[in-house]
C-alpha cells in the first residue's frame, strides 16, 4: 500500500461519508464526488467526476453500488450517474472497490477487463458487520420491549455470524439466552458458552420474551407461529424475504419487526470504518 | 402475606399500570382508581376512590406520590385528587405503600398515625432499578453514537449501583470499559472485573468515545470539560442538577444528554414488576 | 435408538468407565469386559468377552482403541486382548464404536465389512473436548503461575476450537487476553469478543505472563523464543511434536509445559459423557 | 512517599519474599532480615536486624506478624526473634507495617506509642485478596471434580467479597451459578449478574455438583447436609472453624475440602504485590 495513495470516493450513503473521512484522517488524499450536500469534517476535496478520475488510482464505489441497476447510488447528490460503457471506460485503468458489485457488472462488458474488488464478499467484512447488526437488534429490542433485557428470555434462531455476536452480547447484558442450530457441533459450541441450545425444529416450543431470527428461510412459518404459547417480540434480522411469515404473524397479532441493513442505519461511522479497513487489507495483499 | 389480599392502586404512570396488571396476574383482586383512559389487559376493577377504600386493605400510591406537592400524580386521569386531611383520613386504617412519600407527609399531620411504607427507600428497590437505568443508558448510547459500543472506549464515572450494573453490561457488549471511583477498595473491585480503574480526579484525562456520569455532583465542571482532548458523547445519569456543567459543555460544543427517570420511560413493565416485588417482600416481613 | 439396547464396553481408561456408568444410569444394560480392578457405581455386568458379544448389539471400544497397534487398550485389566482376525470375527455383526480406529483397521481385513463408527472424527466430539482441554490448561496455569490469572497478560496462540474456548474462559476469569490468528476474519472475531488480536507472525512480540499454544506446528521456534522480552510460562496444548522448540526453550531457561490428552486426565467424567452423547447422536441418525 | 525511601523487611513467608522483590524492582532500597535460605532475584540486602533498623524508616512485618504470639513468623529463617519490649524498643521511631497485628500489640506496652499500620484491616486489601482466594478455589475444584466446571451446577454460599469474585469467575468459565444471600438487595445484585439467587436458608435444597462456602458460621450443619439430595464436592473457604459440620459430612460420606489461606499458597507473587500496593497507598495518604 503506497503512502501517497489517492482515493476517489463516488456516491453512497452515510457509511461512504464516514469512510471517506476516516481515510482522510489517516493522511491520504481523498477526492469525493456525489456529496454536494455534505460538509465533511476532514480535509476532503469535493470534485467533479473527471477530476476524481484524474487524481486517483483507487476508486471506491458505494455499498451497494446501485439500487436500481441503472444509476450509481448517491444519497447525498441530486445528480444521476448512469452506469454504462462510458462510466466503465472512465474507470478502465483504476483499481475499483465496491460492495455488491454484481449488478454493476451487468451494465457494461468492459468490467471484465477492469481490476475490481468486491469487499462485501470478504469474510472479515461479513464478520465485522455482524457487530453493528447485533447492536442494532439490541437497540430495537430495548426500545420496543417494555421490560429489561437483563433477566429476559431471549431466543436467537441461528448460530451464524450474527447469531454468534448477538447471543454473546445478550448474555453479557444478563439475558437468559437460548440459541437454535441444526448441527450438534453448533449445539456443543452454544452450550460451552453458557447458553441453552435447541435444535432448529424446536424453535416453536419454549417461552420467550424476545425472538431474534437470523435464519434466511421461513423457519417461523404459520405452524410454528400458531403453536407459540408466549407472546414474544420478534425481531427478524434475516435478509428479504426474512424468516417470519408476516401475514400469519399479523393474523395471530404477533409483534414482528423486520430489521434490514442495520449497520448503515445504526452505526454509519463503524460501518464506514469496516469498509475502509477491508479495503486497506485488500491493498496490502 | 394473605392469599385473599385486595390491592387498591391509585394513580401514577405506566409503571403503576404494569404493577397493577402484574398483581392481578398473580391472582389477587385489584381495584384501580385514576386510570379512566387505560384499558387493562388483566382482570382489574376500575373503581371510584371510595369503592377502592371499601374493598382493599393495601393501598398503593404512585412513585412519586405527588409531583407538585398538592395533587396525587395521576397521568392517566383527568380528575385531580387533592392530598389533604380528607385524603389521609380515608386511608387511616390501611396499609399504605408509595414511592418518595416525603412530600405526602407534609400534606396532613394524620400521616404520623398511618401505617406507611416507602418502597423507594429500600435497598433492593434501588439495586433493581439500576438495571433498567443502565439499559436505558445503553439504548441512548446506541442511538446517539455513530460507531458501535463494541470496541469503543467508555468511561463510567462512579461505581455505585448504576455504575456497577452499567459497566458490567458495557463490558458484556465488548466495550473497553474504564470506571472511576474515589476509594482504592472500589478500584480493586473495578480491576478485578477486567475494567480499567481510575481515580475520580482523573476523569478529565484519557480519551473516551462515551462518558456515562453517575455521580450526583459537578465532577464534569468547566475545568474538566475544557481539558478534554477527545470529543465524547456524554450521558449524564445523575439526578438533578446532574454532574455536568451544561453551560460550559454547550460553549465547548460537547454533546451532553441528561437522562432522567429512565426506568419508567424505557422499561415500564420491568419498573412495575420491581415495585410489586418490593411490596410483596415488605408484606412478607 | 431402541429402548432395550444393550451396550458392550471393552477396555479403555477412566473415560470408558465414566461412559459405561453414565450409559447404565440412563437405564440401558451394560456389559463390561476388561475392568477386573474396577468397582462400578452403577449396575454394570462385568463379563467375559464372549458373554458381552452374546448379549450386546452395540460394542464400544476405547479411545484410542489401541496404543501399540497390537493389543486393545485396557488400563484396568491384566488380560491382553490381541487385535487380529479372530477379534474382528467376533464383532462381525455388531455396531462397533471406537475412537482413533485407524490402527485397528490395519489389524484385520475383516474390518472393511463391519459396521464401525469412529466417534473421535465427529465435529461435535472435537468441540466438546475443547472444554475439558481448556479447563485443564487453566488448572495448570493456576498451579504453576505464582500470580493470579485475573489481571495477567495471556497470549492464546491459535483460534481453533481450543483457542476459542480457552480465550473465552480466560477472559471470564479477568485475564487480559490476546489471541493470535492468521486470517483477518479470525482477527475480526477475536476483537469482537473484547480480546486483542494479533497476526500469528507477531507472537514473538509483546509482553505476556503466560502463553498458551494451540497451533500444531513449530510457531515458537528458536528465533521467536530468543527475541521474547518477557519470561512467560508457556503451556503447549498442541499434539505431538507440539508448537514449541523444547531444546531452544531449555537453553533460554524458559518454563514450558507440554500438556497432552487433558480431557481424560483432568475430567474423565466429562470426557466419558462426551463419548456417550456422541454415540447416542450417531445411533439416532 | 519519598523517593529515597528504604524498606526493612522482617520475616514471613513466600508473600513477604515476593513483596520484597517487588519493592526492590520499583527502585527502592530493601534490607531483609530472616531469609537466610532465600536467594532473591532482585537487589535486596540481606542484613542483621540491627543493620535493617539503622538504614530503614519503614519496617514491614509479616502477615500474620506472629503465629504463636511469642515469636516473629519467619518461615525462611532458623533464628527465633522474640516479640518483647526489646523488639518494640528497636522499632520505636519507625513506621511499622504488618498484617494481623493484634497479637503483636499484646507483647509490649510500647506499641501504643509506635506508628503502626495494619494493612490487613484495609478494605482494598481484603477485596484484592478475594481474587487469589477465588482462583485457589477454582483450582481445587478443577483438580478434584471429575467433570468440567463449564456446564456444572455450582452453589456459592454467601455474597461477600469472595462470593462476588468467585461467582463472577465461575460464570465466566461457563458454570451454571447459584448464589445464596440473606438480603433481598443482595439477591437483586445476584440476579442482575445472570446468576440464580436463593436465600441462605435454602442452601440445602437444589442439586449442585459443587458447593463453595464463604460464610463463616455453620450454615452447612448436620440437618442441611442430611437432606442434600445430590453428592456435591464441598469446598469450604470460610476461616476456622469454617461453615461445614465436618463430622456430619464424614458420616454422610460427603467430600469436603477446607481451604484456608489460599492467597499465600496459590499465588504468593500476587499476594506479595497486594501487600506492597496497600502499603504504598498508606504511605501516600
Amino acid at each position: 500500500m503506497k503512502e501517497n495513495c489517492s482515493f476517489g470516493v463516488l456516491g453512497g450513503d452515510g457509511r461512504q461519508i464516514a469512510m471517506a473521512e476516516s481515510i482522510a484522517a489517516d493522511g491520504f488524499s481523498v477526492y469525493a464526488f456525489g456529496f454536494e450536500d455534505v460538509e465533511f469534517h476532514e480535509m476532503i476535496r469535493k470534485s467533479e467526476l473527471e477530476e476524481v478520475i484524474r487524481h486517483c488510482e483507487s476508486i471506491i464505489l458505494p455499498l451497494p453500488v446501485t439500487s436500481d441497476g441503472i444509476h450509481l447510488k448517491a444519497d447525498y447528490s441530486k445528480k444521476q450517474i448512469v452506469l454504462d460503457d462510458n462510466f466503465a471506460e472512465l474507470l478502465r485503468d483504476k483499481q475499483v472497490f465496491g460492495g455488491k458489485m454484481g449488478r454493476l457488472f451487468q451494465t457494461s462488458r468492459q468490467w471484465d477487463r477492469i481490476n475490481t474488488h468486491d469487499y462485501s464478499l470478504r469474510e472479515e467484512f461479513a464478520v465485522r458487520n455482524a457487530v453493528p447488526t447485533a447492536e442494532g437488534a439490541i437497540e430495537i429490542a430495548m426500545r420496543e420491549y417494555p421490560g429489561t433485557l437483563n433477566g429476559s428470555r431471549c431466543l436467537v434462531a441461528g448460530y451464524g455470524r450474527i447469531g454468534k455476536v448477538l447471543s454473546r452480547m445478550l448474555y453479557g447484558i444478563g439475558a437468559r439466552v437460548t440459541v437454535s442450530a441444526r448441527k450438534q457441533a453448533d449445539l456443543a459450541w452454544i452450550r460451552s458458552c453458557g447458553y441453552s441450545g435447541i435444535l432448529t425444529e424446536q424453535v416453536g416450543t419454549g417461552n420467550y420474551d424476545m425472538i431474534f431470527n437470523t435464519i434466511p428461510y421461513p423457519v417461523f412459518d404459520r405452524s410454528v407461529l400458531t403453536k407459540m404459547q408466549c407472546d414474544p417480540l420478534i425481531i427478524d434480522l434475516a435478509s428479504l424475504p426474512g424468516g417470519v411469515d408476516l401475514q400469519a404473524a399479523e393474523e395471530l397479532d404477533l409483534h414482528v419487526i423486520h430489521a434490514l441493513a442495520l449497520p448503515g442505519k445504526v452505526a454509519p461511522k463503524a460501518a464506514g470504518e469496516i469498509i475502509k479497513e477491508t479495503i486497506y487489507h485488500i491493498l496490502k495483499e
